[in-house]
């Protein structure tokens, strides 16, 4: 049994104010199948086993970006090296998780709380932190093209042939931004959502 | 020369609020460099000789989907056809300039264009129909899995070896998601963008 990693608040959070039937709407749009399930599952245990690598290539990217590292910051203008720690222990959880999880209520609860804890409704509120209110819809959609192309080097690694890579990767890129849409859902007015 | 497509401004719209700088910010957040901009170009003659097709087959897709065929229908409650044509024939335009046009201002202040037109901003205002106000960001968002995934056969047929279709869906996903990006803006408040 792993540590409980702190703010990770999966199954215990608040019911999403998006119904279990616009979720399997948005799936529909995003073309998300059982097929991507399944090839979800197949790079679980190789994204599971690099997870951590994978996040501080990412984080790399974030630090050289000022604008996008500026989220990190404290009111001293400097990074807050707690709240990076915190954040990142749970965006390592969240690799496992997108290959791992099935997309039920308590999945969609959370998706509702990973787009609040980017916006003014929770940032900060998990570590009692005072970053700024929060990270900027463009940065989190421009942002996702890296998480999408970056994947392939590491699904690579399990040594699988290409056409399988392919539909991981696939599969990755569908289910991210899938959740991507459900991020979105604090930021926007629920008439233009 | 082509015949002009109707509602297809291109260079002819006020500027967008998004600064260039802001521009190279979010191509940096993205990681779209000159190497997508030289993949991007390779694949354009690829794409542009297929780009009905392409859009084609993501009609299909939404047409098979109720929630987000709803974008298209008139007050009657049927499709719009000459607004469902008129779009198509801009949509197709769409995946021709994505691997072309330069990333200028023309450029920048028509990507804010497109956005308005998927928001109360500028929907139906091209073509004076009455089909609903917005496309819901979600479904823009979802669907970007689908841009982002199918374009890989269409690619193929360039006979081009797999590292380099690699590179070019790799380069057409971050263009999209970079677009993606710079249409979200009318859809959330300023301090939220």
């Amino acid at each position: 049994m792993p540590t409980k990693i702190p703010g990770y608040d999966y199954g215990s959070v608040v019911h999403s104010p998006v119904l279990m039937n616009h979720l399997r709407s948005l799936e529909q749009a995003a073309d998300f199948s059982e097929e991507d399930v399944k090839w979800l599952r197949a790079a679980g245990p190789v994204l599971a086993s690099q997870a951590e690598r994978i996040v501080d290539s990412w984080r790399t990217r974030i630090a050289d970006h000022p604008d996008m590292m500026r989220v990190f910051f404290g009111p001293n203008g400097e990074p807050d090296d707690s709240y990076k720690a915190a954040v990142k222990k749970r965006f390592v959880q969240w690799v496992v998780d997108s290959c791992e999880r099935p997309h039920d209520q308590q999945w969609l609860d959370y998706q509702d709380e990973i787009g609040k804890r980017h916006t003014p409704a929770k940032k900060n509120a998990a570590e009692h932190t005072y970053t700024p209110p929060v990270v900027p819809l463009r940065f989190l959609i421009a942002f996702s093209a890296v998480v999408a192309t970056t994947i392939r080097p590491f699904l690579e690694s399990s040594g699988r042939d290409a056409s399988e890579i392919q539909r991981m990767q696939d599969a990755w890129t569908k289910s991210m931004l899938l959740q991507l849409a459900l991020w979105s859902r604090p930021y926007v007015s629920e008439t233009l959502w």
